[in-house]
C-alpha cells in the first residue's frame, strides 16, 4: 500500500486523496489548496455530490472513487425509507449529475450498483456497495503504480516534460496519471524538471501539480499556458505527459481545456505527446461526436481566485464588470496528435486501443 | 482627425492614448484600466521611460509615440546642461532601456535624434525633435486608419473573429492595428463577433481587449487562452487578427506570448491567420534569430492584479508561496502560419515582404 506524502508543519504524514470512515466520506479540499491542507468531511450522498460540483474534489480517477462511496452512502441512506430501490436511483442521479464529462464517475458509480443488485437486505446492501468501492479504490491505486512503472521507461535522465492541468495524486486516489510516472523517476534517481502550465481558468496546474511537486521536491516552473508553445519550438521540452477525463475506442482524448493546443503544437515540433491513463478511463460505448463537453461558468475566468498579501482568500475581477465570458470545461484531440496511451496494462499507440477493448471487459470481469 | 472614443460617466469623450503638451507627456493610464479611467502625467524623460517600463503604455506603436515624445523631452533637458550631446544620449539610453523587444521604439528615437542632430541651437534642437515627433505620431494614426480600412475588405458579414492580448486604441496612437478592421467593419454596418483571448499573464485581452469592445459596442466574449483552439476546431471562428511587436524579412512575426500557439493551430484548421502592422513594425535589418525576447517577472505570472468585491484594487497569489514561474513575454511565429500581412500600404503574403522594403524606404524619406 502506497500513501502519497504530505508535508505538514514540516513533518511527512501519508494521505490519500480521497477515503471513507464508516458512513463518512473524507477528502482533501482541493479548492483550498495550495493555501491550507484540509479536510473536507462529507456525511452523506448530497454533500459528496456537491462536492464533486463544486471541485472540492476533481481529476477523472478521484471522481470515480467519489461516485462509488457516494453511492455507498446512497446505499446506507436509501436502506433507512420504505422504497430502496426508488430512493437509491434518485440520490445516485444527483451523483452523476454533477460532472457530465468524465467516465470513471459512471463507470464507478454503476459497478457499485451493479454488486447491489446481488443483495436482498439492508445489510447485503451496504456491504456488497462499501466491498465494491473499496474493490474499485484498489484497483485505481493499483493502476495509477503501474502506470508510473510503465511511464517511468519513457522518461531520459534530465527530461524536461510540460504538463498540463493537474493528473497527480490529487486527481487520483493515489501516485497520479500524468505525473505517476514523473514520481517513479524522480524516486529512481533521474533528474527530470517539469514545466506546469498554470492550467486557465481554475490553475489546477498553479495549484495543484505546483503542490504535489512541491511536496516531492521535484523541480519545476510554472508557465502561462500561452508560453508551452515557445518553449516546444526552442526544443527545452522532450516530451509532454497530460491525463484524460475519456479516451474513445478512436483515440481521442477529451481533457482539460488546452489540451487540445498544446497537442498541436507539440506534434509540429516533433515532441512526443502521451496520455497517461488508466483502463477506467477509456470509454468504448461511445464516439468522441457523442461526448457532452461541459460548460462551466464564465465567472471561472472573470475572476480569479488566490490569497493577498495578508494571505486571506480573495477573487478579483480581471474584466469590464459588464464583460461575458465563454467557458468550455474540455476538449477533444484526436489520435493523430497523441504518440502513445500509458495504461496500466503498458504503452500503447493510438491504433492499438480496439485490442484493449477486450483486456479491459476480462480485467472487470475478472477482478 | 479621428479620436478614439471613451465613454465616460455615461458621456462620450475623444481622446488618444498618449500625446504631449509643452513638455508634458500625457497618457491613458493602462495599468488602471478596465476599472478606472485615469490620465498619466509624465513630466521628464524619466517618467516617460518609467511608464513604458511599467506598461502605463504598452504596445508597439503607442510605445513608439511614447518613446518619440520621450526623446522630445531629453531633448528640452539637454539643452538645460553644459553638455547637450553627451547629455541627450544618456537620456535617450534610458528610454531605449526599457523594454528590449518592439522595434517601433528603437525606430521613433533614432527618427527623432537624426532630426536634432541638423540643428545648432537649443531653440533648433527642440523645435526639430518636436517637429519630428509629431509627425511620427501623424504618420501613426494615418496608418492604423489604412490598415482598418484594408482589413475590413477581408471581413464578411457575420464573422466571428479571435484576437490575442490587445493591438487596438491602446496599443497605437489611435484606431490599433489588429483591431483596426473590427472597428471599421463594424462601423459599415457589418454583424461581427470578437472572441478575446485573456492573454495571460497580463490579460491584456480581457482587460483592455474588452475594454475598448465595450466602448464601441461589438459584441464579444473572454476566453482563457486555452480555448481558442477549441472554438477554431469548432469551426466557430472564421479568422484570426493579432498585432506584431516586430516583424522581420522572412515574414516572422514576433508578437505576444501564446501568438504561436493559436497560429499553428489556426493553420491546422484551415483557418486564416492575419497579422495587422504598420510599416514602422517592419524591421528589415535583423533576422528572426537575432531578436530578443524580453523575459518577465515571474511574478506576473504568480500573482494577479484586479478589484476584489469592494471594488477595490488587489493582487492575489495563484500558486505555492515558494513556487518560481518562468515568463516570456513574447514568442516568434514562422511565416509558414501567417496568411497575409495587413499593413497601410496593402495586403501582403509573408513572401513579399521583401518588396516592402523599398516602399518602406520611399515612405520615410518622402515623410
Amino acid at each position: 500500500v502506497t500513501y502519497l506524502r504530505v508535508k505538514i508543519d514540516g513533518k511527512m504524514k501519508d494521505f490519500r486523496t480521497i477515503w471513507m470512515e464508516n458512513s463518512v466520506v473524507k477528502m482533501i479540499d482541493q479548492t483550498k489548496l495550495p493555501y491550507k491542507f484540509e479536510i473536507f468531511t462529507s456525511k452523506d450522498h448530497h454533500e459528496t455530490a456537491r462536492a464533486i460540483k463544486n471541485m472540492v474534489v476533481r481529476g477523472a480517477p478521484a471522481i470515480g472513487a467519489a461516485g462509488a462511496y457516494g453511492t455507498v452512502q446512497a446505499t446506507i441512506e436509501a436502506t433507512k425509507t420504505s422504497s430502496f430501490d426508488k430512493t437509491l436511483k434518485k440520490y445516485v442521479n444527483e451523483l452523476k449529475n454533477t460532472r457530465p464529462t468524465a467516465v470513471d464517475l459512471f463507470h464507478a458509480i454503476d459497478r457499485v450498483l451493479d454488486q447491489v443488485r446481488n443483495g436482498t437486505t439492508n445489510g447485503e446492501w451496504i456491504e456488497l456497495a462499501r466491498n465494491e468501492a473499496d474493490e474499485i479504490v484498489r484497483e485505481s491505486v493499483y493502476a495509477c503504480k503501474r502506470i508510473g512503472e510503465y511511464g517511468n521507461k519513457l522518461i531520459k535522465n534530465g527530461y524536461k516534460i510540460l504538463t498540463h492541468c493537474n493528473a497527480g495524486w490529487l486527481a487520483c486516489v493515489d501516485w497520479g496519471t500524468a505525473l505517476a510516472p514523473i514520481y517513479v523517476a524522480h524516486r529512481s534517481g533521474k533528474d527530470v524538471f517539469v514545466f506546469v502550465d498554470e492550467t486557465r481558468p481554475r490553475l489546477q496546474g498553479a495549484k495543484l501539480t505546483a503542490w504535489e511537486l512541491e511536496q516531492e521536491c521535484i523541480p519545476y516552473a510554472i508557465i502561462a499556458d500561452n508560453a508551452a508553445g515557445y518553449y516546444m519550438q526552442k526544443r527545452e521540452i522532450d516530451m509532454v505527459i497530460v491525463g484524460a477525463d475519456r479516451v474513445t475506442v478512436d483515440g481521442s482524448v477529451t481533457n482539460k481545456i488546452g489540451t487540445y493546443e498544446k497537442a498541436v503544437v507539440a506534434k509540429e515540433n516533433g515532441i512526443p505527446f502521451y496520455v497517461a491513463v488508466p483502463m477506467s478511463t477509456l470509454d468504448f460505448d461511445i464516439t468522441r461526436d457523442e461526448i457532452k463537453i461541459e460548460e462551466r461558468s464564465g465567472n471561472e475566468v472573470l475572476y480569479v481566485y488566490g490569497i493577498n498579501h495578508r494571505e486571506k482568500f480573495n477573487e478579483v475581477r480581471i474584466a469590464p464588470s459588464k464583460s461575458k465570458a465563454l467557458n468550455p470545461a474540455f476538449d477533444i484531440t484526436p489520435s493523430e496528435f497523441i504518440t502513445s496511451f500509458i495504461t496500466e496494462k503498458g504503452i500503447f499507440k493510438p491504433n492499438e486501443l480496439k485490442k484493449l477493448k477486450r483486456k479491459k471487459s476480462e480485467m472487470i470481469s475478472t477482478c
